[in-house]
This record gives C-alpha cells, sequence and structure tokens, in this order.
C-alpha cells in the first residue's frame, strides 16, 4: 500500500511536468502572432485581419484535431497504418495490455501542440495569398489528415507502447518531430507556394528578396522557449534527461543563429543578417528537436553549427531555383528552416545519437532514417496536390499582391 | 512519521501546482497591454501613458487587494457578509478547526490574478476616457470594495471551508469567477461607460462601429494561457481533474470562436469577422469557467458553441440599444464577453454540470445559480454609482475625443 | 530503502521547480525585445537589425558563458578568485566532499539567465550606438569574464557549498544579484555610455530629455514574471519560502512603481509620470531581489517605497550631471534602477533582513555589504576600461544618430 503511494506520487510529478510542457507548447501560437510584427510598419486595408488569421488557424486546427485527428494518430492501430478507436476525444482504450503511458487529457494537449505547429508553419508561408477562410479549411485539412495519419505511422507508439506504427516498427526514429512535423508541414507549404506562385505573372523583384525575415526576434523567443517543452514533455522527470535536453536544445539554437550571422556577414553586408541569424537559430532548433535527448553537449554544438550553414545555403538555393517572387521569400526560410532543417535534424539521430562522445553512426539506423525522410516527402507531396484541389474554391486572385 | 513525509511530498506537489497557475494568471496584465497594440498605428501625443496605465491599474488594485481586499474577501467571516481578519497580508488563523486549505502567500498571489482580471476588464472598458489617475483611484476602489465584498460573498469558502459567504451557503456555485469576477466587472464597467457617454454629444458614427475590437490575437493568446491557471489552480493534482478541465477550456473557446467567425460570415462580409472570431473566444474561456471541472468533453463543446452564438447576438444588441458611440465598441465587446458570458457560464453549471453526458438540469442549482446572477447584477450597480461619485473630481472631458 | 525512494521524489520535485524558474528567468530578452517596441513607431533604414540585436547578444552571451563563463564562475575555486574547473560544460566533480547541491544542466540553465540579464541591460544602455558585431563582442566579454569572475567571488558557493569565493567567504549576501548582476553590469554600462557621450559634440537638447523610457509596459510586465524565478530558483520547494519571496517581489515592486508615480506626479506633469512609473517598479523588483526570502511582507513594503523615491531621485541626479545628451536618457534610466537599486538592494539585506519585524539592523552585515558594493564598484570600472580598448575597433560614428 505505501508502494501505491509511493507510484501516485511520481504519476502526479509527471502529470505536474506534462503540465508545464503542455505551457510552453501552447506559447507556439503567439511567436507566430508576433512574426507578423513586421506588417505592423504598413497595416493594409484588410491586413489585419489576415494576421489575426494565426488564430483562427488555430481553432480549425484544434477542433479538427480534437475530434478526429487525435483518434487516427494514437488510436488502436489497423496494421500500422491509421488508428482506428478514441475519436471524439472518447477514452476507449479496452485492452489492459495497451495502457497508455500518459494520461489521457494531458497528452491530447500535448499533441496538440504539435498539429499547431505543423498548421502554423503552413500558414506562415502562404499568408495572405489565400482567405482566412481558405485557411480554416487548409487547417482542417492539416489536423484531420496531414499530421495524423504520418503521425500514426511514426509515433503511435509514444502513447501506448504495444501499438506502434509501420514506419517507427521498421525503425525510424524521431523523438519531437524534426520530419513528422516539421518536413511534412514545410514540403506541403513548399507544394501551395509554388503552384500559387505559378498563377502569378509578377515580375521577379529581386531586389526586395532579402527584406522579409520569416521571424521576428519575439517570435523566435517564443519558439525557444516552446522547445524547452516540445523536446522533452514526455521524458520522466526523476532523472537527468530533461535538463540535459534543455541545454542541447539551448546550445544548438544559439550556435546554429550564431554561425548563420557570422557565414553571412563574411560574405555580405547589411540588412539580411539578422534575418540569418534568426532563421538560422530556428533551424538549430528543428534540427537539435529529433535527437536532443540523446547527444552529448558538444554534439549537440555540432547539430546547431551545421544547422546554421544548411539554412544558409538552402535558403540561397530555394530563393534563386524555386522561390523567386517577392512574396515568396518567406516561404522560403520557411522550408530551409523547417524543411531542409528537419531532414538533417532526423538524419543526425543517426549520425550523432550513439552512445559516446562523437561515436561512429549507425548505419542501419542511417537507412531506416533515410526511408522515413523520403516518405514524409512523397506523403507531403502527395497530399499537399489533395489539398490542392480541395481549395479549387479558393480565391483565385491574391487578396494583396504585395 | 512515513506518512508524515508522504504528507510533505503531496504538500509540496500541489504547491508547486500553484506556482504554475500563479505564473499563468499573472499573464493576464499581458493580455490587456497588447489588447492595445491597434492604437499603436496613430500614436497620440498622450497615447502611450494611457496605454501604459494598464500596469498602473494593476499596481492600485495590487497594494488595495493584498492590504484590504484579501482581508475582506477570505478573513473570517461576519455573518457571511464580510471577512473581518487577515488585513495588511497577517495569516492570522487563530482558531484550528478553520485551517485554510492552501498555504498562505500562494492563495493570496494566485486571488490577486482574479482582482486583476476584474480591474483590466474595467480599464478596457473605459479606456482613454479618464485620466491616468482616475484609473488608479477605480481600481483601488476595485480591489478594495467591488471584487472583496462579492468575492466573500460567493467564495470565502474556497479558502477555509468552515468560513462561508451567505450566496455560497444558499448554493451558489461558480467555480472560476463566470460571475463572481467576469459578470460584476462587465455590468460595473457597463454603468460608468453608459454615464460617460451621456456627458458626450457625439454624432454617432455608426461606419466606425465594427472597427475597433476588444481584443486583438496576441492578448487572447495570452487569455487563453491565464485561463489553464484560473480553472484549474486550486485543483489537486492528482487525479485528473486538471487536465480534463484544461482541455475543456480549450474545447470550448476553440467552438466558441469558430461558431461566433461562421456565423457573422455567413450573414455579413468583410471586417468585422476576426473581431467576433476574437470575441467569441473570449467568451467561450468566460463561460466554461464556472463549469470546466465538472463537464465532458462533449458538454463543454456546446458550452462553447452557444457561447459563440450568444457573444455575436449580445454585442449586436448592445452596440444598437445601449452603447451606440464609436468610442464604445470596445466597451459592448467586452460586457457581451464577460457580463453575457458570465451569466451563461453561471446558468451552464446547473444546465449542463450533473454527472452523466447531457443529464437532467439541477433545477433546484439552477435557482441558486440564478440568485447568485441577480444579485451580482445589482451589487454591481450599486457599487458603480458609488464609483461614479467618487469620480466626481475626475477630468470632465474626455482626454482624447476619438 | 523506502527513505531512498523519498528522496527521489524530493530530488524530483525540486528539479521540477527548477525548471519552472527556469522557463521564468528565460522571459528575460522578450523583455528585452520588447522595450524597443517604441521605435516601431519610426522604423529606421537600419532599425531593426538593431532592434533585433538583442537576440544576437543573448547567443553571444550564451555560448561564452557555456563554453567558458561557467567554469570560471562555479568551477573548483583557486583561492576564491578564479573557479579552474566545468570549462565546456564537463560535470567533473571528482571529489565527493563537493556534492554540488543541484543537478548540473539545470543549474548551468538557471545561471545563464542572471548572465543574460546583465548583458541585456547593458545593451539596452548602449542601444544604437555600437553596431551588431560589435554588440556581439560585447556580450561575449560580459559572458565570458565580466560576470563569471565577480560571480565567482560572490556565488560560486551556491553551486558547491565548499567552494566559496572571497567576498562571500568574508561574509558577502547577495542572493539575486542586486550586486553582483545589476550593479556591477549598470555602472558598467555607465562608463561605456559616458565615454560614448564624449565623443559626441551634440548640443544638449534638454527638452527630450523625458521621452524615452528605458522599459514598456510590456517589457516590465515579463521582467516581473521573470523575477519570480530569478529569486525563488535556488530555494526548496517543501516549506513555505518560494510563496512568500514571491509576495514580496511582487508588493516592493507595486509599492515602487506607485510611488514613483505619485511623487513625481505631485511635483511635475505631464509625460514622464508612466515612465517613472515604469522606472520605479523595476527598481523595486532590482532592489528588493537581494533580500526576498528573508523579509516579512510590510518590511518588503518598505523596501519598494524607498526604492521607488530612490529612482526618482537617481535618475534626475544622473541626467543633470553624468548623462546629459539626448540618446543617453535611457542609459539614464538603466543606470539608476539598476546601478542604485542594486546598492540600495544590497544594503536593506543588512538593514532590514533580520529576524523579526523591523529588528535593529545588523551592523557587521552591512559593512560586509559596503564592502561587496565598493569592490562591485571598482570591478566594473576597470572591466569597461578594458572592454574600452577592445572596442577599438567599433565604428566610430553612431549608426542612427537620434
Amino acid at each position: 500500500q505505501k508502494q501505491e503511494e509511493q507510484t501516485t506520487l511520481m504519476k502526479s510529478l509527471n502529470r505536474l511536468w506534462t503540465l508545464l510542457a503542455i505551457v510552453l507548447v501552447f506559447l507556439t501560437p503567439l511567436a507566430y502572432v508576433l512574426t507578423s510584427s513586421r506588417e505592423h510598419y504598413k497595416p493594409l486595408p484588410d491586413g489585419t485581419p489576415q494576421h489575426q488569421g494565426v488564430l483562427l488557424v488555430c481553432l480549425g486546427a484544434f477542433l479538427g484535431y480534437f475530434l478526429v485527428g487525435f483518434g487516427l494518430m494514437f488510436g488502436t492501430s489497423a496494421g500500422g497504418w491509421i488508428g482506428t478507436s478514441s475519436y471524439l476525444l472518447s477514452n476507449d482504450v479496452a485492452d489492459p495490455n495497451q495502457a497508455p503511458l500518459f494520461p489521457f487529457a494531458e497528452f491530447v494537449l500535448y499533441q496538440a501542440g504539435f498539429t499547431m505547429l505543423a498548421t502554423l508553419i503552413i500558414y506562415s508561408a502562404i499568408g495572405k495569398q489565400l482567405s482566412a477562410a481558405s485557411h480554416l479549411l487548409l487547417a482542417a485539412f492539416v489536423g484531420i489528415i496531414l499530421v495524423p495519419v504520418f503521425g500514426h505511422w511514426a509515433w503511435a507508439g509514444q502513447f501506448i507502447p504495444g501499438n506502434k506504427g509501420w514506419l517507427e516498427a521498421a525503425g525510424f526514429m524521431d523523438a519531437a518531430g524534426s520530419t513528422t512535423i516539421h518536413s511534412v508541414a514545410a514540403w506541403f507549404a513548399f507544394v501551395l507556394v509554388w503552384k500559387l506562385g505559378r498563377q502569378h505573372t509578377e515580375q521577379a523583384s529581386a531586389t526586395k528578396a532579402n527584406d522579409d525575415a520569416a521571424y521576428s526576434s519575439s517570435a523566435v523567443l517564443f519558439l525557444w522557449l516552446s522547445w524547452l517543452g516540445f523536446t522533452t514533455g514526455t521524458l520522466p522527470i526523476s532523472g537527468n534527461q530533461i535538463g540535459s535536453t534543455m541545454l542541447n536544445v539551448v546550445l544548438a539554437a544559439a550556435a546554429a543563429g550564431l554561425v548563420a550571422f557570422l557565414h553571412y556577414s563574411f560574405f555580405h553586408t547589411g540588412k539580411g543578417m539578422i534575418a540569418r541569424a534568426l532563421g538560422g537559430f530556428v533551424t538549430g532548433l528543428v534540427a537539435v528537436a529529433a535527437s536532443a535527448h540523446s547527444l552529448l553537449f558538444m554534439e549537440a554544438l555540432v547539430v546547431g553549427i551545421s544547422a546554421g550553414l544548411i539554412h544558409n545555403l538552402a535558403f540561397s538555393m530555394l530563393r534563386k531555383q524555386f522561390l523567386t517572387q517577392a512574396w515568396q521569400s518567406r516561404a522560403a526560410y520557411l522550408v530551409a528552416i523547417h524543411g531542409v532543417g528537419g531532414v538533417w535534424g532526423s538524419l543526425c539521430v543517426a549520425l550523432l545519437g550513439s552512445e559516446g562522445m562523437f561515436a561512429m553512426p549507425n548505419v542501419a539506423l542511417l537507412l531506416y532514417q533515410l526511408q522515413g525522410i523520403a516518405v514524409g516527402l512523397v506523403y507531403s507531396v502527395v497530399l499537399a496536390q489533395a489539398a490542392w484541389m480541395l481549395l479549387a474554391f479558393r480565391q483565385r486572385t491574391p487578396i494583396v499582391a504585395n
């Protein structure tokens, strides 16, 4: 009976930790609201609704995820492909062998944070090119299908260990969503932004290209705080893992931001420097997400330094080759940060995640990770086509041709 | 002796939870500071001091509440009408039968969050019509009298169970302040704004009516986070209540925001949509506050959906009938959200709070709730008259005739 | 064995508290980002990079502190003068008699919050007078040398009790950094701002003098929240200390803000009132930091009231005598708040910190505190000279001559 009380106490402790993590991940929409603070300088006639559409996007994603998405993602698996229970927030785990690792409501809220994050990446990349209503529809699509289905493949076992998805069962590891959330959302956004761009006949105004950062300082700082929750929310409070995971996150982000700044300012002058620093910083966060719990401090620094360089190179390439119009600048940042950064993060799990300082990469794991990355890419492109057809009734012309 | 250690641990756990809740409720003033971000577009000569008066209002309410209000609200009850001990933060509970349920300093801080909230509702509704000094005086009035006296009637037993106020003893239930904080503050503000309006001879400029939302996105998101604290701060960390309460809050708010948006955009076009979504969202928060801990998830959705509709209808009616001047738009939003939404929330406790999915309403409780709501309304109107006289030396003309 | 489980639980509880405190102290950079919101009104060509340099400053301080500073500050002491182990985040405490009081990664993160704070005070005071790259260099200097060396003298025993620095061993007490962080940073900034001012030939435009507050409302509110972490992060969760420390912080800040507002508005009119209220508020936070855990509530009020008056007097004096140019207004605020307020806070430890309500001051302790304050002043001035030489290659002309 005393043992029982001990267990109750330890359970309450872990619950409390999860609650703190929920608060942290719920800071995410703040980051994206403040992202748009740049646009405050020239308020547009209908700029404000667009800006505040951030909230609307969250609402859409939230309700969709709660009512349908969560069941699809973490319900009893049909062959590792989709979940088939827990719809409408019914906590109906019958099989006692399938006891969940976390209390139901807390886990739903915590996971909803990841869905919000994916929705907001897509919202930010597209921006004013779709109306608020279209964004709402898109958000529902993301919360009901895009995140949950791939999420089931990669993460279903996080809730009920015996209920693994097929990718996870095949060996894919993605602790805090470098592929599952970031890359999937970024490729999805990339396809939509590219398609929207082909409808324009805009004269590419290359001079304006570097003007528009994807994040502002305050947005980056809120993301930083939310990351402390995203990467640690499912770790046990007893033991040293949470603290060192947080320290890894902070180290990687700081190194990435600094390297992106120094690399850019060594070759260029002027205005883009801070935008690169901010983008690099977030790329560091994204890249370290998948492996932060298993890295040593110096390894986290290496992840960060490489992420900073990768961000600058990926952005330049995307801007020159694919997203050349002025309004696509933000999308280029977001795809570099979340898409390319997410891929790099998923690879780092295999490259650096083994025990021991800079131990040899785990080759088998590297193949599993490559499989997961490739599946994520194909999946996102296919679903983006579906979403494009769904949006057929959207406004043909952009609301604001900036 | 081992039992004792267990109790110490459980006490520390609950203390830790309360500390997290304190941090969350202390986000409230941020919400109201960022509310005014709209006004950044056209900085007024003395706009900034007014904007920053938010902080001043908190200071006034804080000191008043700490030194006098808390004792009046939670001190040893004189017949259920007022508290008569614990002034100047002296923790002087002599009677061992009257042991408080929470540690003293933590409970004071947590409750101060509610007082700040009431003060800020009133501040926001009145806005630039009073000087900073008048706002300070008004805040002291709210922190010393308005919140504590009614708070004693409805909440005194929350701290020391044997020390119930008369409304509470009569059966009134108001867990997180739908009436005690929101309605009381909203009716109080309504009377003052209405009286201020009669002093103007402004030509009603109906065209500008929908321009001014009561909240901005970032404000709403901070309120959302603070609600996770307001609704759960006094719940025990062992057990599942905190998580499901939070999920109910999130569900109701999301449903309310979405319904308000869809309802409005179905009948109208244009600029008001996001303002309605934001207002509906907060109305959902207010309405669910009283019953979040006792609802099932689907019931919370129903509370949210109804709150969204009620917000739109109440705002339209207030704007057409009572608060028709341009500058009263924000007040109309706030009264619809906190006044009408608070009434609806207090009713939902009886309508939906019974055990079982959509069980029959508790008729006896419904009468108790109606009593509490009516008492709150009369109380606020009377005190608003008193405050009006107190402000007799206020500036006669508004600082800025916007 | 059961005892052991108890200990594990209590350790986890304290760890959880530290994690919450880390989140709170990490709100600091948000405060300084939002500080600059005033400048949003007139965006300068290169104003944005400067504004966002806040983030960059954090990165510099962070990496420097993690890789070098932390070891210098908390590593095995060489005669009480510098730490000589724990560089590059290696947790290499060999001696079992020297067990740290806190888990390593959590303590590093928590302390990094203080370093950020010092960096940001200096950044804010100097502002647009240095380029982003110079600020980065300066931040590294602060994170690697300025904070760690004095920090070792005053705080090294906080981590490993047997590893005291010389000031600490001599009796100096400075719980949350009134001298160690605030005064040291403020004197350092003062010297640099004063030297930068001598290079200008600006016509002192006294009329503009009161325009520029050091903080905006939202910045102050974030600082307020961070203070709840700064002052309590190392206190044990069992016992009542955390709650009453927080209440002391809130009381002192509220009283200081209110007194600064009332004092100023009694003698003057117009625009400066809110700036004084905000400055007074933060001075209250700074002053109470050193003694918040040992004061009674009414004593905290006295600290706050005196801090509010001291802020107004110190600011007026600094502005008239030393920092007379228009652009130095913000620096004058910051030196009054953090420098003078920090000195007053360190004195209050001895004046009011004894047990019992308003007990006689502890004269011996007062001398130790005076020693610490004087050492901090000399130390900062000397290091500011060093930093000045280090910045010899900085831009000679200010980026923006406002």
